[in-house]
């Protein structure tokens, strides 16, 4: 039991060195580790070489690395450090090792692991979870949006996943705190920088109630290359992704591409086509794999197993005259609203027959649809 | 060739006279006169009977009908009829025979004829035609979608197709016509009937620039059941349906099934999600074969065979940065913005190796993405 302990606390330790040498998600790191453990992986690194060809600039930065320094700062930010395997890591992330097939510059590996901030059990949380994403320069209506998905997903039991940013991230986040639900951002820095700085509030608000998480070491900047690599936790850690509002380049549309290419549910919350704000949001929405939703209950209705979870039907007001069949339908047509007519002259303009007119006025009297007097008819 | 035209005028004659006993589109009646001819199945009205179990109401009705009041009607409207078959007859609606075999209370049959008002060859108008369709009660939003759309639509040379009606329809009709290109109402009542009566001027408009069109006899009352029916032409003419704006229960979410039954493209343009009357076109976006559209181009995409008329890829902003591979787009990323910073400071905030920045930071800078001052460099 000591023993694994002390291996475990070795493996871990390991990838908090990796991590500040190796960008993360990097695929050529994540099949090293996975094929040496990244404990062997260091000790190979430290001894000059695995072959690999960037090892020479892992090797490089090797005694830059103060890992004391990072574990004073994570202290000082109260966050533990998760690797995979451990009893609170959230399983969905382990998916991600389906992209690290993928040929190219593509960085879409496991994370080495995760500094998490607040008090809830992060595995527990992102067991029934769904991301809501998008601009940063969002609108009113966008805000809107997104802060009533968010609050009905909570309500739903479901975990609002986003990234802690300005705009669309911050209203899901406060949508589902404004339910009292727990709300896990995962930011691209450093687990001990609070980043964007308008959001310290916000991002303390979101530990107590549920986690702060970065797989980037302490003290990490939040590059435009890491936000992109981190949007892959966003949606490998969630059933599905809802995108509110994106103008075409916006990082959002990349988050919907790793939830995508990791099979999970990909959503867009429409917009008027006058918004360049939802012109990336509309583009993803031309693509089949895209669903549009309109609220919390179609989201549950696509993140549910099939046949479960439906959203109650769309259909507008029910009226009395929803139960007739088509013959007495074109009937109602044909009786006027206000002065009453006669049933001839109601046959007449409906283009039936006068028995059968006769017959069926006064089972349209019974369900209220239409009235008689002096034997003339009207509509109710 | 004058006995030729003498059939062909008895046809047309109790094509008009069944138009007055037989709801528009009744499958029967349309499964009737494929059988034995406009003209034979009068003869056999006339002489009491057909077998079919609606024969009876349209036999009631014979006596009824005025012909020659009907001729002088269209006339007076400067009316022509057309019957399937003539040269300018839009063949498009023949298709309507696959919907003839539905069981059911649906009237779904080809036209018996159509009456048309204005100078251009409804065939040739109807060859390439997009339908644009929705809400009466429409908000400038909607309207504006609808204009633009039908003016872009015209100006790829597509016809213009609607209702007529106040709201969508008539910004679809307008926006064909502010492009100085034809357009076609079908209606519901009979040609000589202007309704809405509001859109008198709009309707003349139409007629000089292109066609309104109708299936219902002159003097005709535009009934609800036959806006429901009148519908199936809009889709059935068309190459394709687009919904703008729609309530829940819109008659154009009616349009949009024909146009599905039919094999035909069904579209929408989405709006804000707190629009009513932008609800149902998103449930019926929410239907895979429906395709969201945000403008005409994408509507060209759609309706041009595939890997034709393919709308202009929607990129946003295209940036110098654009052209980096991964790394050199990471290293751009740790350049400052304003102050410069040495090369070994860059390689360190990028996590690259210093040989690799220094051989990277000039090339970057021939594109134009960096600067170099005094041996510190920063985004140009």
């Amino acid at each position: 039991m000591s023993s694994v302990g002390a291996t475990d606390d070795v493996e871990r330790r390991a990838r908090m060195v990796l991590s500040r040498v190796c960008e993360p998600g990097d695929v050529d790191a994540c099949h090293l580790i996975r094929e040496y453990s990244a404990a062997a992986l260091l000790t190979r690194l430290r001894a000059g070489g695995t072959g690999a060809r960037k090892a020479r600039d892992w090797a490089e930065r090797l005694p830059t690395v103060d890992l004391d320094a990072s574990l004073r700062a994570a202290e000082q930010a109260a966050a533990r450090y998760l690797m995979p395997g451990d009893p609170e890591w959230p399983r969905p992330l382990d998916d991600l090792h389906v992209l690290e097939g993928e040929v190219g510059e593509r960085r879409g590996g496991a994370p080495f692991g995760l500094w998490v901030r607040g008090g809830g059990d992060l595995g527990a949380l992102a067991a029934r979870a769904v991301s809501v994403v998008g601009a940063r320069a969002s609108t009113a209506y966008g805000e809107r949006a997104a802060g009533d998905l968010a609050y009905g997903m909570a309500d739903s039991g479901f975990t609002v996943i986003s990234g802690g940013a300005y705009g669309i991230d911050a209203a899901a986040h406060r949508g589902a705190l404004a339910n009292r639900k727990p709300t896990i951002a995962i930011l691209a820095g450093g687990i001990d920088r609070v980043y964007p700085a308008g959001n310290s509030d916000l991002l303390r608000h979101i530990t107590e109630a549920g986690a702060v998480v970065s797989e980037a070491p302490p003290g990490c900047v939040p590059s435009k290359s890491r936000f992109l690599v981190r949007n892959r936790l966003i949606a490998a850690i969630s059933l599905g992704t809802v995108v509110v509002e994106a103008a075409l380049r916006s990082g959002s549309l990349n988050t919907a591409r790793w939830a995508r290419d990791l099979g999970r549910h990909v959503m867009g919350v429409p917009g008027p086509v006058t918004s360049t704000l939802s012109a990336g949001v509309h583009q993803l929405l031309r693509q089949p794999e895209t669903v549009l939703v309109t609220d919390a209950a179609e989201v549950v209705e696509q993140l549910s197993p099939v046949g479960t979870g439906l959203a109650p039907a769309k259909t507008g007001p029910i009226r009395a005259a929803d139960s007739l069949d088509a013959r007495s339908k074109q009937l109602l047509d044909a009786v006027p609203k206000c002065t009453g007519a006669s049933t001839r002259s109601i046959a007449a303009v409906a283009g039936l027959r006068h028995d059968d007119v006769v017959k069926r006025l006064p089972e349209m009297e019974r369900i209220g649809v239409v009235v008689c007097k002096s034997g003339r008819w009207r509509l109710a």
